[in-house]
């Protein structure tokens, strides 16, 4: 099955069966990588990161060697030409030129999605600021498809800053199309799940529950999701001391832990998983990030599929505003066209960002 | 036919009918890339480029791995130990030692022809400050074979900073060796052309003509060659103010322009040709590269033919002297030989970066 | 033949009969590279660099692909996310999944030795501070090899810092274990070899003799091995200005010298070899990188051989102590158990670094 979409911006670029297939597929390769070993014979991966962030470098990079194909890339902003005199419109037309896919990593939200307007080549997004993050859900979805044997009715922890994790986000969306799966939400009042998030839960088949505290939470857990609480997130340095402790995973928390819960964690970690849950069998964070390897594998032989180099249709502006988001990518490329989706009412929803604005 | 030049410093190191068969081999490439996959199997180029050139690099790499070749390289000065406490010469016998083709960048004028004294494979001069680029011109002259489809008899509007833009400098020296070519010579008093370009045009077969503004030449133009032309350049804030927009390409320009004409830039660009124009039929700038990348692999293929890892013979100072060009390479490699020729009376021309000084 | 070890961290980890082994199949790849132009297709080597050294990390690169594997890695700590927020565990972790082997540099002494408790692949060592850097002294031992035709009774010069100088070290203790060489230390007083590398001479069927200069060393010698003596080294800028002639080769001291005699430098050099000794035959310090990387070849080959990804079982403490050496990578990664021999009395040496302290 080809799938549709010529670009991976958001795990929504594909439907549930293209996810499905993308995830069979990475199982396949796991088990015969050598069988894949010639499928991008030929083929180049460009990895433009205008911001570091070598491990998802080195995913998508060994990704494409397995896979028998060549990569060349950037990972230092201050150091290219490219990532500095030069518009993104113009960077990607050329690299598109040249390569055959492009994984791009941009502080600026929706730069992937602008990428993706001037790129005769698929993109895929590798990280578009705090906006999305398609690979590491991918990543997630195949560790609990593998390690659980399913993705309906499961019973998942979501502890740390819920608020502005976009991992958690981006996870919440793409299990609550799957039945019956419940999600704990753990965190400070301060970093509690944006409604939207909420929102999705209570339109889908899936539901929520909010415990502040991981210990209270954990024995009914078939999955643990971990995410970093930086310091800063807490009101004060007192209120950081207080409750840090409540949110960090050891041993002891683990004994109150079903025998067959799994622990995720998207890395790097911090302090959050002391290093003894390490030699736990339930912890899965490191086997996570094999399984983004094969993940990404797939994403790039079903990309490549049948892709032909053709530059995309010129897309005109849809109204005659620019989107106020100063972290939008349309804030630092004034070229790019204004285009919004109405939202109803006076709002509208910039297309690049997903920032809000009224008309 | 097998080219004579070991190294490519100048474009001039190709015989005119050596270019012409990298010229045919490009386009050969081009049309059936996959008889070329394997050409270079088991080779290794190395891009040492001592400043940032991020879209040069890539050309090369790319270049290299749709030929089935491997890259190494650094493209970071700083971080770089090579490029920091070591001679260049020991730095080119070391790489040369592991690998079988150099292209090499570097912001000192010659430092390339310095490299290719001590180097037991080819090195290409991947651009050696102001000095020379000449796979830039391989790129023009390949683009302007296919658009055009002659290399004669085409008048060629040159636009922009033409005293210190070497890419059209080189430009012109090789299109001066074609027939009937009229260069249209585009630029503010300041920034008018060498007149030492001019002798080279008034001694060829081809002609000149200066015109101040842009939309006064554009009608009778085949090819607009545009380049960059820095504000600093400019005699004082308001004569840039009065004169920038005279030199800027759009929509309007275009319009007095032949439906047939072709436009060219090296890129990449700042503003001086309107986002607008991209959308031109007649805008090529950014199939210019991709012509570049054929350029460059038929360039690698024709100088690895038959090459073997030999060190080039000792090279003996010509004169007793120093050359006094502060950005010649001799001028921060001591150990370089000072190697002149005699330009009548009592005029010497550093062989590194043609710079000239009295006995 | 097989070998035994995992990891090499230090050329001890090779039996002598493992090297010979390896010495002999860097030669047999030398004579007939296309033998093993596809020894470790679909393999990937990542080279994680915590600190920049272009040159051994290119030996690598090239010695890598030259067997069709494939490279990945980092040589900028700055710049990587990896070597910034995340342990050194964590990160060998996540690599030692994607990769097939690792060769590792870092600051600290005792980082690969870290590494390759956690690495499901082999750790090559690739200098960790000023501890141990083992595949130069393979690369020393093969030139020695090849250009003498020998291991034993040779007459070794060394030359410069005798007493920082790990190169120098690591060469005596390997070549210690071959019969009849002598070693002639040729140092400044403040830089003369340290006690536990005389006792090793002494205590093996090799000799020494310390000469202060290199003039009157040099007549007797069949290899002379030159390394930097950095000015700060000295006493004093008189004591430089005084001394530092006496360490350097030049064409006069050349003259003193066996017409068989070979010279060799683990580079890059400053200026204590004249680059006039460069067209000297006897100079092989070029060569010497060369041989490096069949030595590299080989190393990877062998490491490869049969080799299963599994991760090492855990080590736990030996001693409920810290090591004390601030270089030691245990005291900037506070989750490594202590782990240390006991050397008689109260004193313990440390397993990462070899540092001493008392219990």
């Amino acid at each position: 099955m080809k799938v549709k979409t010529k670009n991976v911006l958001d795990l929504t670029d594909l439907s549930h069966s293209e996810l499905m297939e993308v995830i069979r597929l990475a199982d396949e390769i796991r088990k015969k990588p050598s069988d894949y070993a010639d499928s991008c014979r030929g083929k180049i991966l460009a990895t433009l990161f205008y911001e570091p962030s070598t491990r998802t470098q080195m995913s998508f990079q060994t990704a494409m060697l397995r896979l028998g194909g060549t990569i060349i890339g950037f990972d230092n902003p201050q150091n290219s030409s490219v990532a500095k005199g030069e518009s993104l419109k113009d960077t990607i037309t050329v690299v598109g030129g040249y390569t055959d896919i492009i994984a791009i990593r941009n502080p600026m939200e929706g730069a992937a999605a602008a990428a993706a307007m001037y790129s005769p080549v698929p993109i895929v997004n590798a990280g578009d600021g705090g906006h999305l993050h398609p690979t590491q859900t991918l990543t997630d979805v195949i560790t609990l498809h593998n390690e659980m044997g399913r993705l309906d009715n499961l019973t998942i922890g979501l502890c740390g800053d819920l608020k502005n994790g976009r991992t958690v986000h981006s996870l919440i969306k793409t299990m609550s199309t799957f039945k019956g799966n419940k999600f704990i939400l753990i965190s400070t009042p301060e970093l509690t799940i944006p409604q939207y998030i909420k929102d999705i839960i209570i339109a889908s088949d899936c539901s929520y529950e909010e415990i502040p505290g991981l210990a209270d939470a954990i024995p009914q857990l078939d999955v643990l999701y971990m995410t970093r609480i930086q310091r800063e997130r807490f009101s004060s340095e007192e209120e950081y001391q207080r409750q840090h402790g409540v949110f960090i995973l050891d041993k002891a928390k683990m004994k109150l832990a079903k025998k067959s819960m799994r622990i995720l964690h998207p890395l790097p970690r911090v302090d959050e998983i002391d290093v003894e849950v390490d030699y736990d069998d339930r912890a899965k964070y490191f086997e996570q990030t094999v399984y983004g390897m094969y993940g990404r594998m797939a994403l790039i032989i079903k990309l490549l599929e049948g892709s032909v180099k053709e530059f995309p249709p010129r897309v005109m502006p849809t109204h005659p505003f620019r989107c106020k988001n100063p972290k939008c990518i349309t804030s630092s490329e004034k070229y790019l066209p204004g285009i919004f989706r109405e939202a109803g009412g006076d709002m509208l929803i910039c297309k690049y960002c997903d920032g809000r604005r009224l008309i």
